[in-house]
């Protein structure tokens, strides 16, 4: 599908909230690092961030928050120690984690643990940003304290991972990925 | 809908590949630990797996492997050093990250950024099997070291987490999740 043709049925699927069905949107989800200079409904960001509260969490310890920055000069400071943003997102979620609750909660893996799940919340996210016609990013590149001082994040919690946004203003073709047969086996390593 | 039905449905929906919506899935995914006794098409599997293939990752990195486990008696081995399988699994998935190629190839962060991959790949694989008809669950209570001599994971790789799963043989209700408010934040922490 074009590019154009894509945006624009990507705004008309927003008012509807109608999306894809999920293979659909594994398989055309591409990390999207350049975006149109048009602002997110934030209740569209809302929806997103709400399909990563649904992902799993160890113990349901939920040890997990999102700041969703749509402020554009909030953004271009985060810019300014994310190495790994480009362009002009109109959103970046950062997606923490409290990992002082985690551990008193789940033990000394808890930090190990919230940082997985936050991953986990991240693919929803990734997912359901496709799925709305946005496109996004995960940025794992920046600098995690001048981030936690920037957002205000309070002593304990910490920037795991930046999720990138907006309207897409690129359309990349896939990635290379191995072929299945490297990289799967059948109950014993190599074996297919 | 009752469970009879959903089995139904699932078995249907596998023959047909014919999926859910993104969201719905994303609402409807339950950790499921309890499992007919059924085999599940390795067809099935592979499709499931794929679905993970086409996370994101790093750098393109990609240094992760899936052990598909669906011998009953490997099943077995594999649950006598992993308290977290309940039940009977008609499948295991382990994911495995390789470690020192991540490191060799993204630098010292590599074997994190690895872990991070391979659990946006474990979600898709949730996503996938429940938009299939199966119930499955991640499992991080395992010893490492003996199901990677169970496996044959050569030196250097390292099984992170294990995804439990088969036709589902119960149906939970949702678990609570924190309101949306609690953990989503505009801009700085606490500012709603």
């Amino acid at each position: 599908m074009a590019l154009q043709e894509r945006k624009l049925q990507g705004h008309a699927m927003m008012k509807e909230m109608i999306t894809l069905e999920l293979f659909e949107v594994i398989y055309q989800r591409r990390s999207i690092r350049s975006y149109l200079r048009k602002k997110v409904d934030r209740e569209i960001l809302d929806k997103i961030v709400d399909a990563g509260r649904w992902a799993p969490t160890a113990g349901n310890a939920q040890a997990w928050q999102f700041v969703i920055v749509d402020d554009p000069i909030r953004i271009t400071k985060l810019k300014s120690v994310s190495p790994g943003i480009f362009h002009e997102p109109a959103f970046v979620i950062a997606i923490c984690t409290d990992r002082d609750a985690a551990i008193a909660r789940m033990g000394p893996q808890g930090a190990m643990l919230a940082l997985m799940d936050v991953c986990m919340a991240a693919e929803n996210i990734l997912l359901a940003a496709c799925a709305l016609g946005l496109g996004a990013c995960v940025v794992r590149s920046f600098h995690q304290q001048a981030v936690g001082v920037m957002l205000g994040c309070p002593e304990g919690c910490v920037t795991e991972l930046l999720i990138a946004g907006g309207f897409p203003d690129q359309e990349p073709t896939a990635p290379s990925r191995k072929n299945i047969e490297e990289i799967r086996f059948f109950n014993r390593w190599e074996d297919k």
